[in-house]
């Protein structure tokens, strides 16, 4: 088959996540820069949690986000900039403002099973000429024909590309590649379906080959895997598996992205995600990635262990946007402590 | 089906690649101490590069291995400590000081079209009443009806369990499974069959499973993935899939593990492995995984990029044991790059 995979870069979007949302301008430029001359088709650049995330709940961008999207737009010379949205955080007027500034994707994302929260976002995505993806996030809350149905609305609503989206790293092999195929079945012809891994159980690579495998035809990865919970797949070894398997990726240049990663971004990370306790204990229990830093915030602040908090969330089944929660749970976690200790 | 898997640590045999061979005595009765009482049965300390491989060639263990040895058999209550032998690195007499020392099991590795190399000294490990594995390292460079002949000349000469194993990361999934398939089609029966994998292009969990779901039912993994290359199967990721999946791992602790790597041995390495660019390219390659430091070094010497030695070693398939040819192809290539300046 010579289906052609685009790989999608979402380094400085879900990547913000990893550098707690500080990227500047020209760290952006840098980034796209090296991204577009390796040939990525479709490059994300918005907060970790979509428009208008820059906030109090979410963690304050250093950059405005519309900033680093014009000066994204400016150095690309192929590559589409594509922004993602979550409805509730940010509204159509920002998707209006991205789309001024000069993106032309969108991706908008809710949980797996509230998709019909991004009807109006699709449509209004669509009269404004954007190509449109949806993601299913947390998509191993769903099963696979709850989940197909859930991406008929997405779809029906404009979507052109639905993502099943492993959030929490949690998805281990066919339990991706089950999902992929029902969306599949469901939307092929209509939509094509994406796939987007993360690491937290090292299944990021792996299930997007079974993705692949079972007709996705979008990937997303990030270099080095920057990203929330244990990072992402990584792009340049995305790349560099696909391109073994003799897998057309569109004429990526798999050294570039691998220079690319070891030069460009590595160099401007603090801190790089791995498989760390916590971030296990989030593919293990289910638990949104970007909890991960709000988790070890409040560790620090109410003494109460990272991994307990979110082993605590994961039982509870906390979503996207419950990100204040994590305090409650550390409180009660800190007052039950204190109460063994009298 | 409730077949028992038995997860073995390496965290002191291949892990040691990634320390430079500096374990102290302490550090090893720490890991020892937290992977025993987490009920983990197999525990290997030797030196990186087997048994005799503290020389000029491989570098120097800090501490005697032997005297790790003696200390990981003190402090451990109930698991089995093993050591891992390269003939020609090692030898018989190398055995027999290490069995005196306490050692029950013994891993013979040999690279994996060479296994008659290991006749003699599976012969003597099993005199000597000793458990024994065998590894077939590099076993991505035989097709699986070869690799599983020399399976069979390691079992009849008294190998008990054949390792397949990925030293360069470099199998991706059915490449693993129909590994594993072969060698169990060859020995069941006589033998068990292991899977040792490594993470350079992030599939050494996920060939482990499908190992596991060939018939393996030994599996190795380190914590937190300490190991050559981008590292090993990270043995508390192992746990939590496999205990996930509601395998039988023997009663090995998921938690107790998840805490050993965070708190005992991350404190304890300065530089965690990691997928960077030189050990994707040692994936990607079918570079053997402990050349990786050992191409730094030749990079930091001789001014040329360590992942354009390691490629160009790739090309002309060195093995384990030649460690110097690093140097030539250093030297090569800086000449080359001289000539093109000049």
């Amino acid at each position: 088959m010579s289906t052609t995979i685009r790989l999608n870069d979402s380094t400085l979007r879900d990547g913000s996540h990893a550098v707690r949302h500080q990227y500047t301008t020209d760290q952006v430029r840098r980034v796209v820069r090296a991204l577009d001359d390796a040939h990525v088709e479709m490059i994300e650049v918005t907060h970790g949690d979509g428009l208008g995330g820059s906030t109090f709940n979410y963690g304050f961008s250093r950059t405005d986000e519309l900033d680093l999207i014009e000066a994204a737009v400016d150095e690309a010379r192929h590559a589409k900039i594509a922004a993602l949205l979550l409805p509730g955080v940010g509204t159509i007027a920002d998707l209006k403002e991205a789309a001024l500034r000069g993106v032309s994707v969108v991706r908008i994302a809710t949980h797996c099973s509230e998709a019909d929260v991004a009807i109006q976002h699709f449509q209004a995505a669509r009269e404004m000429g954007l190509e449109t993806g949806g993601f299913l996030m947390l998509s191993h809350r769903l099963a696979p024909a709850e989940l197909a149905a859930q991406a008929r609305i997405m779809v029906d609503a404009g979507c052109e590309c639905v993502f099943v989206v492993d959030s929490a790293g949690h998805l281990i092999m066919e339990q991706a590649a089950d999902r992929v195929r029902a969306v599949l079945d469901e939307v092929g012809g209509d939509a094509e379906v994406g796939f987007h891994g993360h690491q937290n159980l090292s299944f990021g690579v792996a299930n997007s080959l079974l993705a692949v495998r079972e007709g996705a035809t979008q990937v997303d990865g990030t270099l080095y895997g920057l990203g929330a919970g244990a990072g992402n797949a990584p792009l340049e070894v995305l790349a560099t598996v696909f391109d073994r398997l003799g897998m057309d990726i569109g004429g990526v240049d798999v050294t570039g992205l691998q220079n690319a990663a070891e030069e460009v971004l590595r160099p401007m990370v603090e801190r790089l995600p791995m498989m760390d306790r916590g971030s296990i204990v989030q593919g293990q229990m289910g638990v949104y990635n970007s909890f991960l830093f709000h988790a070890e915030r409040a560790s620090q602040r109410y003494g109460v262990p990272a991994q307990d908090i979110l082993r605590e969330i994961g039982r509870r089944g906390y979503v996207g946007g419950q990100e204040d929660m994590l305090i409650d749970v550390a409180v009660e976690l800190q007052q039950r402590s204190l109460n063994m200790v009298s």
